[in-house]
């Protein structure tokens, strides 16, 4: 179905979904046209059909050193952060009604903190600086008695700002042991080495479609003993964390992808930074281009915001995939609502530059050819509109 | 991986779950190898995936008789029906907190009852008769002004009674027009003609995977200007209803999946029926066997529940599997809690007969060769089991 007619292409949008990776499309299939079992079932279809949830289970307790028990799996991220998140409240409302989080949070986290607030919550945003991360002292000074719960993501998704998890969590135990810590992992699980237990993450959001896994399904890491409720009700599947038939298919792939993702961590990481770093390089080269993403490992290896100067995101996104290199305006998780973006804003950005923003998010498979390829596509694009505009 | 040493193989379990058909496996290999993209991105691939995503709603639209807007996608038929009842305790708490519904619920929807019972709602559960159907003349005398919900499945999954969801959207309706009316149509979508219009029904939930449809997916329909909250808070997709990045390669298969359930539909579910008798017929014919099941066409077509006189459930179950004929004890929506079950007592099944129950469900691809193959399996069984308990 793709209209592209370039023979070149390079998909940069990769913090938007990527594309499946074969072995996971194989299990897929596999737990479908074989092993098609309800995994609660008591003949052997049913407990051959356990076997790859038991299994993808390990697979990511493996990535993250903790206990398989510990990773319940849900239909992706914005559920497991509206998991982590509700069932928290739920489950210590009589504690306290406090909640910290940031302000340059994914909807998945920023629209619940509002639901949160209309239920009577008290929810404190802390600021960022122009890096994007949140100040220390602040978050120290704001945790209360009745602070029930501080979420924070490690990774941003529009710019790829990267917050200090490790430091966060000490800080979080230090000031009051009850209150729980949840990172959104869903853009850095993949990207980054995460260690739950050393950074003191009692809860942590990943998606599978982020990492070459099927869309519809990721996990959520619930530290063992940790307070939390159920948010989805029914036949107590998973421990009773979370009810519903499993998604064997899906659960089976996420596995895979969590497993591909971690193999030869260290190689594809900088593999990973040289493709960024080389894409940095040749944008701000470029005239009038401000790039607002932290400079290479003060960053994701991934994530690349650049605005450019009189050029509207949304022009030079339909113009780049004319010629076959797809990227993202803003964060793409919603293309229904275009509000300017509060990262952008709260990072610091000009405001005339706001609507001329686009992020360029890579994955480990991305070509040095692809990158060059979309960076003299931009230049193309920036030289033809200018022409215009000087007019 | 199956272990399964016998030739012939009879699958009677397809109420717990489903072969995916194999024109839904190939949809959504295409949507995994090909169409991947993110449906909210603004550039050709997010609009490809988006596609998918209509054109499943425009597929299930058809099969309704309502306008695709209604169609919201879930991870399956326990968020439908969660967010069917949560969503409607939210958005009209301030009106009433009365609800009403039957004692033979699936979990997805008794569980999310006793949620609410802890958040002061009061909650009537109806009687039923032995055919398991709720007497119409106490439904009448509960509903009050403060009733804001009245939730009924339409086939029960233990035995397949059939409540009559017409007489019931008239009566709800007639009593109070503000009221909602949700039909749990997890096990009746595919086996009934549903319409929604006509029955008054205002929300309704459907899982894929009972249909040849993927696990992990399923959808609920909201009557136009029906009072409903979302319960997964987001980047809004999915007209702010159900946040979360579309998980469209199963959406792309519940889209194919319900076009097929509705294919050749009156000579489907006269083939439905005879394979139904068929099994019925024979297995009243052995020797201590009581059917629980209403009779041919007073029940639906696929379900048949028997109770087999001194022997465990466990046992018969395993007995036959050991021959390829899988069945399930109980409902197997959840193999870790075995309470006995609610339908059953309901029903006035004899305590003695309770855990020797086994439940036998159907297919539109079952042959009447698997049937006949069953039941001479499950008089194996009987024959040498009871020689043992009569020594």
């Amino acid at each position: 179905m793709s209209r592209c007619v370039s023979k070149m292409e390079a998909y940069l949008d990769n913090s938007s979904t990527t594309k499946v990776l074969p072995l996971v499309k194989d299990i897929m299939v596999k737990c479908m046209e074989e092993d098609w079992g309800n995994p609660s079932a008591m003949h052997t279809k049913g407990v051959d059909a356990e076997g790859y949830v038991r299994a993808a289970r390990e697979k990511i307790a493996a990535t993250l050193k903790c206990s398989f028990s510990e990773i319940i799996f849900t239909s992706g991220g914005t559920e497991s952060n509206n998991m982590a998140i509700i069932g928290t409240a739920l489950a210590k409302r009589r504690q306290g009604k406090h909640i910290i989080t940031t302000k340059i949070e994914h909807p998945s986290v920023g629209n619940v903190m509002k639901f949160l607030e209309g239920e009577g919550f008290e929810v404190s945003y802390l600021s960022v600086d122009k890096e994007g991360r949140i100040d220390l002292e602040e978050l120290k000074s704001l945790i209360r008695e009745d602070t029930i719960l501080v979420s924070v993501m490690q990774v941003n998704n529009e710019v790829g700002a990267v917050e200090p998890i490790e430091e966060i969590g000490k800080i979080v135990k230090e000031k009051n042991p009850d209150c729980t810590f949840h990172v959104d992992a869903i853009q850095s699980y993949g990207k980054f080495i995460i260690r739950p237990k050393k950074a003191k993450i009692d809860l942590l959001s990943v998606s599978a479609h982020k990492i070459g896994g099927p869309k519809g399904v990721g996990f959520i890491y619930i530290k063992e003993k940790t307070k939390l409720n159920p948010i989805i009700f029914g036949g107590g599947q998973q421990d009773n964390m979370r009810s519903g038939t499993e998604n064997v298919p899906g659960i089976a792939g996420l596995g895979v992808a969590a497993e591909e993702a971690y193999k030869d961590f260290d190689k594809k990481s900088e593999a990973f930074y040289a493709l960024k770093e080389n894409l940095e390089d040749k944008l701000s080269a470029l005239e009038g281009v401000i790039i607002n993403s932290p400079k290479g490992k003060e960053g994701a290896p991934h994530i690349v915001s650049a605005s450019f100067k009189d050029i509207r995101s949304e022009v030079m996104l339909h113009a780049l995939e004319e010629m076959g290199v797809f990227v993202s305006a803003g964060s793409a998780c919603s293309s229904h609502k275009r509000a300017p973006s509060a990262t952008l804003s709260s990072i610091g950005v000009d405001k005339s530059l706001l609507e001329s923003t686009v992020r360029f998010s890579l994955n480990p498979y991305n070509t040095k050819e692809e990158i060059d390829y979309a960076v003299d596509k931009v230049s193309e694009v920036l030289e033809k509109y200018r022409k215009f505009t000087r007019k």
